[in-house]
């Protein structure tokens, strides 16, 4: 990626009222001055941080302008509306747009370069022309996440807190939005340049050795050391942690509806979703696609998934389907499944046991069709005993049904036909993430990238501990120490290379 | 339309980089500073035309910030990140963004009002948010077109100025927006306002022999009136017939290609267009339906219309799309009347005088399938002959056939196929539009609304004219008078009526 010159492009999406274009370089503010006229001047004599009123002018020749009038006739004579308008328009200029320009000098600007930000019209017109103008004058379109790019190479914020400026524009709810806040506003950042500053003085101390290495003394106390190390790698353990967490509030937590057919899985989604997205009847195995929604609760987006019933079956069709909801369950972070009243305990459990669940997932038993128990309670046995079955129902089922089959399991009883319950279901759900934790700004890791660089830092920790133990020399202690660091440095941008720079920035929209 | 209070809204459209949210009205910048907190203090105390740096932030109560986060538990320590950040958030107070903001005092800004522009990240979460928070505080969200309203009510710009706002927002073309940008500078309202002050100097003249009525007195020389009414008449005349002009620049030129089966109507189209957008066989009579392209030639909008051939037909099918063809072709500014080499002149007098076209309609009669011609010659004369049949067809076919049949009507040689001559097809499309007088800044009418107003007052001047002419006694005349200038005055807005203003400012987008 060039990182020099001067770039252009529009910051805001097409359409609208208004169009803001972007303009950041050495020559930023000078490219400007040759197609801005204001009552205020040249934008060179400008102060940073400054608002100014005036026109984009089209300074062609004459001739050219002339030409493309069509008829090869002469200038239109814009003298005579220039003076009308009392606007400092020179002969052969046409005016492009009446604007508002900002203006920004190096350092205090996004980028830490002098920067021009022009308020236009938001027709696609003036927008296409504007930046056509500046690029004509030697600005070039920039790339993706360039702007970004530049405000991290000037400093003004580092890597992890650039990616979170993408984040921000991404997020669609409160929880993503809050998380991508707080490492844009560098909460993140500090806590990682700690765990640095922990590894740098841990490096240091055994490198010290090193410089003594024919003297054969230890400066560091190797109990000291493991001590230590053990300490680094508990923070590496819970930043690598919080990525579930970090990764549900990005991409929106997978909730995975499963249960045998016709136990009312896409009656429960239609419910949450409020309306006829997946197909209901009456037939067992109606669903056979794996059908997702998303739906935002307490401000956090959770993916829903409604799957193929569970059962043995023949058909080729039905088989095909079961494998995908089994897919989609290994993906999601939280699993309903769903059962009728009459489920019996052993049958819970053995429905359980075949969901094979990895560890982390959680899992809640929700017992649907509870309209039905009360219809039947209230036909069969007079008033009073409907009005005993209804109080039944109000409760979760958890003391007949949980304990026995898995402990710590949650049941609750559900109408998705009537909605009973569904709201307990909603707020179950919205307790599964940690909205606190966000809100507190506690370094959350949702970057995948993030992820990855803790994992290979996790494992240098782990040689270096076992390195501490079987008394490992110091020299290969610090090399595993080094690895650690580097991968801790690649997050917050301590250590770059080329191609993070450019895999980063490439998911960035133009503009930013 | 409510015209008080603080309006809000989103000014850019939803995506991109940046959203620019607009607040007008009294309690703009005090509605404001409740939700932006800046090292440089309040924005209560910021003069117009300042760029301020800050952070948005949401102050509902420690309380209800807890509830939000889901689990009723206690509010983040937003202190801790606060003063990290060396920001001034206050306890109980979440940051939504990070923004730019620029304040505007009163008369100095777009609506007249106080205004504040908040650029802030371009996500749909934070967009909503902002102005969640400012109607939360009693900001109201903006009707389309209510910003600019606001302009004409505080007397920034007049009604043409204010419509060509949004014609300047919905401008694609050069042309198009050469024109709304022109009368929304004010070339044009002076024209109007020449006119009206032109009338009211006549009736003013009239109306002072109404107060000496009783005396039998003849101020005004009914002779001098006679001409200054057929000189404003003039006028008028000049900006009804720019209509033509304007109307076909702002919603494109219509341009009916027509002509017999099979003669390569919609291979010209496909030729223009470059794509397969219209089907062409071999057989004749392809085309049923009308098919619309439009294309930009020097700036100008063209919208092409290939149509049915024309004959006569049994077939039921083939008859309703030859009188579409009709249909299309009186709507048509250009007629390119496509015929085969071989025509004969009494065929294509028959040909044009069928077309039935009306007054202000541009024929151009386009001899296709020049390649057959030249290959005709190649194959059968040998090289010599073949060259002077390729001469022959590098000028118009003008000198045998145009003026027999049609006397000033261009003649066009062209190949569809191969695409020679089409270069000087646009360029004579080109050439129908007058860019000069828009260039100019001459004023061009392209409102309907406009049209109509023009066309009432000429009709009322008309009745001046007669009635002048018969004697009609002053105060008859100056009821004639006056209704001219009622109706040129609705097209700036001297004379406004609410439904006047609802109708034309229903079409701008929210945010201008």
């Amino acid at each position: 990626m060039d990182t020099t010159g001067t770039i252009v492009a529009p910051a805001t999406a097409p359409g609208g009222a208004l169009t803001v274009i972007r303009v950041s370089g050495p020559d930023a503010i000078a490219l400007c001055d040759g197609i801005f006229r204001g009552p205020g001047g040249p934008l060179a004599e400008a102060k940073g941080y400054t608002l100014h009123w005036g026109h984009i002018v089209d300074g062609r020749t004459a001739e050219v302008a002339g030409r493309v009038a069509g008829d090869g006739g002469e200038t239109a004579s814009v003298d005579d509306r220039a003076t009308e308008c009392r606007l400092p328009v020179a002969d052969g200029q046409t005016v492009v747009d009446e604007v508002l320009v900002s203006v920004f000098r190096a350092p205090r600007s996004y980028t830490g370069e002098d920067m021009v930000e022009i308020s236009c019209h938001g027709s696609a017109y003036i927008r296409s022309e504007v930046v056509r103008l500046l690029v004509g004058r030697g600005a070039r379109m920039a790339q993706a996440g360039e702007f970004t790019v530049r405000a991290f190479l000037a400093g003004k914020m580092d890597l992890s807190q650039a990616e979170a400026v993408a984040d921000t524009v991404a997020a669609e709810d409160r929880a993503a939005h809050a998380l991508a806040l707080s490492q844009m506003r560098g909460g993140y950042s500090s806590r990682f340049a700690a765990l640095r500053e922990e590894l740098v003085g841990l490096t240091s101390l055994l490198e010290l050795e090193l410089d003594f290495s024919q003297e054969d003394v230890e400066f560091a106390d190797r109990k000291q050391l493991l001590h230590t190390v053990l300490q680094i790698t508990g923070h590496v353990g819970e930043l690598l942690s919080s990525f579930t967490l970090g990764n549900a509030i990005k991409e929106g937590v997978g909730v995975a509806i499963v249960g045998r057919p016709n136990v009312g899985k896409s009656t429960l989604l239609n419910r949450l979703v409020r309306d006829e997205r997946a197909l209901v009847s009456e037939i067992a195995g109606t669903t056979r696609d794996v059908i997702e929604e998303r739906l935002v609760i307490d401000g956090v987006t959770f993916r829903f998934s409604d799957t193929a019933g569970i059962r043995p079956s023949d058909d080729r069709l039905e088989r095909m389907g079961i494998e995908r909801t089994f897919a989609s369950l290994r993906k999601a972070s939280v699993v309903l499944l769903i059962c009728e009243p009459d489920i019996a305990p052993a049958t819970l459990q053995h429905d359980i046991e075949e969901l094979g669940l990895q560890p982390g997932q959680k899992l809640c038993v929700v017992i649907n069709k509870t309209d039905l128990l009360a219809a039947a309670a209230s036909a069969g046995c007079g008033e009073r005993a409907s009005r005993r079955a209804s109080q039944a129902l109000a409760v979760p089922f958890s003391a007949p049904v949980a304990p026995a089959v898995a402990p710590g399991c949650p049941v609750l009883a559900i109408s998705a036909k009537t909605g009973a319950g569904v709201e307990e279901l909603k707020a179950f759900l919205s307790r599964q993430i940690d909205m606190d934790m966000v809100l507190r700004g506690d370094a959350v890791v949702s970057s995948a990238r993030h992820y990855e660089a803790l994992q290979h830092a996790a494992v240098a920790l782990e040689r270096v501990r076992t390195g501490l133990e079987s008394g490992l020399p110091a020299d290969l202690l610090s090399q595993d120490l080094r690895d650690a660091l580097h991968h801790i440095g690649t997050i917050t941008g301590a250590i770059t290379t080329d191609e993070i720079l450019e895999e980063i920035f490439s998911k960035f929209c133009i503009g930013k």
